[in-house]
């Protein structure tokens, strides 16, 4: 991953591009969102769906009967996750512009087809995201698991881009009554709401309770 | 736009879909952040970055070398906007979901050419997102101008899909001592950080301090 490829290499603003390791494996990790970009009937399509990483690899699921999921399989797609950290005001329009952590993944999904090595991907993902879950659900069905498809994307092909900091005004600009600087934004979680059927006097887990992303 | 297209018409789950022109303009009056997926030499890329609507068209800029903007314009384009609300954690790793709202819209992305009709597109975005701000920035140049492209895409294809609550489990796991429920998520606007060459007593107007999205 280390070798940017012709797609990989980001052409603009080149001093925000990352293609470090750490950087990609730490922006897919801390945000499950992802954008599936495919291409059917010659037409792109961009499906918002949850994507896990495991290794040098990244991993999404859905239903078998999913029109995405097959459109992908054995085809070129591109992945993208984005967090959005800030707003970024400058003292013209022209300079405003967003923080971010971004990671574009291009290349060629593959349909995981071995029956166990696709429920410990799904294991993987779910404990990944609410660490020790899996084991305290109701197990998955034979049927469950023919249901659901799960593909799969090497990040050979990957690139990171990120902005961190203040505006970046034109040096007269600076001189102007203008309030310029950052609007934080962040993915925040709120408490965890019961199911209105739940069993009295349950409580939710630690991996609910404590459960992060961004 | 009331009447699904082929490539709009949601294939699963259509429940959760959504083709009324109230419900497609809320969610992208809701949330800025898109994701732009295009093709260039027949692979997708999917770019993020920020939309706002007028009318029956949305509408997404940046620089004019970029090769995201230049690969977009005259073709097939797909903008997709996507608000998570909550993870929906159920009894079986099968029911999990997400709740969110989203939007997807295809079409062919058109340049807006005319300079006056891009700088008052311009101006929308930014006083749509923070009212008034435009007039209070140093004035666009003819060079920021013409550095800067626009780029529009009509609504006429456009649909919505929505998950709301609670989990649906299999009717036999309500009985089973797992929590379950949803993980309310949201986007965060936290208070705005001064630019480290912010002249000193210049306070943020109210279109800073008083931001939301999502």
């Amino acid at each position: 991953m280390d070798a940017p490829t012709e797609r990989t290499r980001v052409k603009r603003l080149n001093k925000r591009a990352k293609y470090d390791t750490e950087t990609v494996h730490g922006i897919l990790d801390a945000m499950p969102i992802c954008n599936v970009g495919y291409v059917f009937n010659g037409a792109p399509y961009v499906t918002p769906t949850l994507q896990w990483r495991e290794g040098d690899h990244l991993y999404w699921h859905g239903s078998s009967a999913s029109r995405m999921l097959e459109a992908c399989e054995e085809t070129q797609v591109c992945v993208t996750v984005s967090i959005i950290d800030g707003f970024v005001m400058a003292r013209s329009a022209f300079n405003h512009s967003c923080n971010y952590r971004s990671v574009m993944v291009f290349g060629t999904a593959k349909k995981v087809t071995d029956a166990a090595e696709k429920e410990a991907r799904l294991k993987a993902f779910t404990d990944g995201q609410w660490p020790g879950r899996w084991d305290m659900l109701r197990p998955m069905t034979a049927k469950e698991l023919k249901a659901t498809t799960v593909l799969s994307l090497s990040l050979d092909e990957a690139s990171a881009k990120v902005r961190t900091g203040a505006p970046g005004d034109d040096e007269e600009d600076y001189a102007l009554p203008i309030w310029a600087g950052v609007i934080p934004v962040r993915t925040e979680v709120l408490p965890p709401i019961d199911d209105p059927r739940l069993i009295t006097g349950l409580k939710p887990p630690a991996h609910i309770t404590g459960y992060k992303i961004g």
